[in-house]
């Protein structure tokens, strides 16, 4: 399978790109994890995007805040899906990067994901990569079903709760 | 090769969405169009989606404008890639649309393109099927090479014209 | 009397939800609770609003964060009146929640209160039911009175704050 | 069957609110239309709102712009539901009405439509009346399901075309 | 000297409003408190203002959040000079509030400040009613230089404190 | 009586300014009118502002788009009561001229109307000269009903049409 | 004197360019202008602002809309100032452009200019040169008080209008 | 070689400023630190930035929050570089210092940077000094190398760090 790579704009992304690494790790995808910014190290992201295919990457996952220019970055250097997180700052609740990210120019796309949204950019790499590979495939299905179970048993929890009212 | 479905809201989204199907027509990769509505026809557009592999189709294009709920209802009901394209609409933007779009709760990614932009999310279908089909992955990088070239006959233009002033 | 159905995207919107619950009760209206997901169950959500008026359900609130989509699709498969309260986010305020609420389509309208507006979602249906219940209007007019007389009582205090001063 | 007044700021609203009126009287429901400003005629526009109900109505829609007060203020003087169309404006799309309209204080709900919403609160206003008059009921589900069969309409003729291509 | 209302949506605006109420004071200004809701006690609350001359009122300073309605609601119903604080609520940081408060419609001015600006509010009072009162006024040029002596302090100190590194 | 000054940052803010200087003109009022600009002209903005209490001026009334000072500058400059007008540009829809007007630092208030609120402006400087000045209170009072008997007009213009439907 | 580099993301900027084109001819500043594109065009971008000071440029100005890249990109790849123009789009008014522009991380700076304000940016970077170019510096201060002059006789204009009235 | 001066609207924007002090001094560009306010001491405003090209002064870098007017204030009264720093507020997040910064008129441009971006704003200001100054901009050289290796460093350290899971 190939692999997908999280590639984050600063150190301090990583506690946020976790939950898309965690993600990764429980369907069994090989991922690496990268430190590159497209403002203070741009040729050696260029570099890695250039590389991806090579590197046998199949999907970029790019984490940036404010004026979030690395999936951008990415996108421009490597045909292959990138994915955007927009990180939440401090001051614009993430609305800032969400623009940068998202609102990319006719002929470079970018798939964005909402503000910190870690665990759904690392389950869309998953479903790309499972147009190829059934056996992701069904992974992802018991995942869904996993999904609706435990709101299902939210459900339930509540209905009985509200009962001994 | 896999199908790329283009659902629309409404048959009005159809000019914008044109961009996208001759996109993909230019790419070779088969692709259907359909007027689902999350609200109006929400069971055939339930359907749709659960029937999507079975229809051969590997991604989902979905425009929607205002409260954009259906990129969202595809991604809930199959587990193929969702690309959502927020529609400008006439008061705010499309930021309406977008923030409907994108902010997707976890579980359940929509990868979303800037608003209006339907060339780019038939591109990041193309992208996405390219992973696993090296004939449409090296069209891909002509395209994105055809893209280089007009820039940069732009920019000799523009300097030609400079130097004539 | 019908019932009011609260129904809920995650169980970790019960805090705020029971201001509604708690509003409801207050008032004698029969009321339900329900976990229910336009996303992660889209089957059980529908299924829960096509029968509603089996149910004898006459009114649903809905809550939903972020892009949301659950009073929406509540209004999308059945035709009691559905009241909408978009859920404040950690990003943008509950802005995103409140245009997705809000700006439904032309034909399927969602009645949209404030952002984390539990009591209030729980005071308008008590308003539809009441279109049709004596009682319940009577309990209204005294709730709007008791409302007049607790500002009135906090009008006296103030003055007479302002008098020692 | 009790009626549906539909009140607007200024008559500069009409346009906009005809669209509101038609769907009353496609629907059969009496109705009342009348120009109350919560600011150039607030005595007017409470007393209207205070004597709602003495005068058989039921749901009062209420249409306005900018800082919009109208909805907030008939909410203020009777029980009965109301129903606030914020109107877009020339220079922020709306959302100065939006928010006028929809962040209503606890205890004083108004059940906010989309910007320019005058359909959708003709038709949340039938939703309501609906709850107590079965044959209204089975008017919105026979509009329901003439809306659904035209967006089946479009996606017919959409596949036929695609077919042609 | 004419007298200075501040009013308030709710008792929860005092800690606000007190800054308002020191400033008045420091400047001799005689005034009142008063919780007047344009939603909760929309009767009091006009009475209050249709009153206001005769209570010898010259200037009516209002606080509230949300859509906030308190400022317009007096605007309406006096013609003395309407001052408005939008109050910063846990959601929109102000922004619905301040929209609520100052896109008043043609023919009903509300002098709008920003966002919690109590003692701004009471300023511009104090600008009004020194119009026509010369001691006033020369309270107001004793306030300004003591601003900008306050100021220059400051700057000295600063200067200072670089030279010692 | 004394005068209001009405100054603009350009000439082409004349247009606007008409309804303003209009407004005042029906009322009485003296007035006249500059270009003045915060950043083109600063110490003639300035020195206008200072000298404003010697030229017999009670108000300023400035308009500004943009990064709109004027208002803020004035008002820094002289201890009248100013007023702002945030005119609306093309592209922020007049959100930046709002805040810069409207978020004045503790200090230093201005008065701030609705984008674009030219004659609104004019309105709130005759209620701010009326304070003292017991004819033009009468003419505001006489203006206040006109807009009501306008706006009663319409109303009944509305419920006849609405008749011989 | 160093020159200045005017690079757009499209040649589609060329109108709005122009005016910083001109305003650079005008000051007699040496300029280049140039098509380069941060997403079409990477390698030629960061090669451009490698390149930069070797070409004798000493300040960048970069235009671009939507998620705007290309100020950000050439100041990652030089140390010579750079100044971005926000390009306004059809949808968001130019906040994406604004805010993918200003919000660039520590360490690398943008200078920011008002949306769509070409002719600012010329005049940004001719105080930029100007720091070490006395004849510059002396053209820029006659720029300056003609611009007063300007808004003066405008304002003379407008006295003269008045006086007629 | 030419000074940065520093000033701020407040002596509370001093801990913010403290970021452009340190950066200025860790490149040895001499500094000066002054509180002065657009508001509450313009005349000493003005003057400073009239004199800055006599104190020899190059750039000068501009706090200011909410209607923030101080660096637009510096740009109206001095031809040397101004750089706008908006600082964020406790509502809305800064975007009312950042458009009161950067949406300048045309004649008069700021150079605006990230809200609270401080160490931007003195980078950006060695950039400029640099032009002139061959030592300074081998000494930005060096900080963007060390920036580089900074952000490699942190790349090794989390490849490191994903080896040993």
């Amino acid at each position: 399978m190939k692999k997908v790579a999280v590639v984050m704009g600063s150190a301090s992304d990583l506690p946020l790109a976790k939950d898309a690494l965690k993600t990764l790790a429980a369907f069994g995808v090989p991922h690496v994890a990268r430190v590159l910014s497209a403002h203070r190290t741009p040729d050696e992201a260029a570099a890695f995007a250039k590389g991806a295919e090579a590197d046998e990457i199949g999907v970029i996952i790019a984490f940036a805040g404010k004026a979030a220019h690395l999936a951008g970055a990415m996108a421009a250097n490597s045909v292959v899906p990138v994915i955007g997180v927009p990180v939440c700052g401090k001051d614009l609740g993430g609305l800032d990067a969400l623009l940068s990210t998202v609102q990319m120019p006719k002929g470079v796309p970018v798939a964005t994901v909402g503000i910190d949204g870690a665990a759904n950019a690392a389950l869309l790499a998953v479903r790309m990569l499972a147009l190829s590979d059934e056996e992701l495939n069904q992974k992802l299905k018991l995942y869904v079903q996993k999904l609706a179970e435990q709101s299902a048993e939210a459900d339930e929890a509540m209905q009985k709760e509200m009962e001994q009212l």
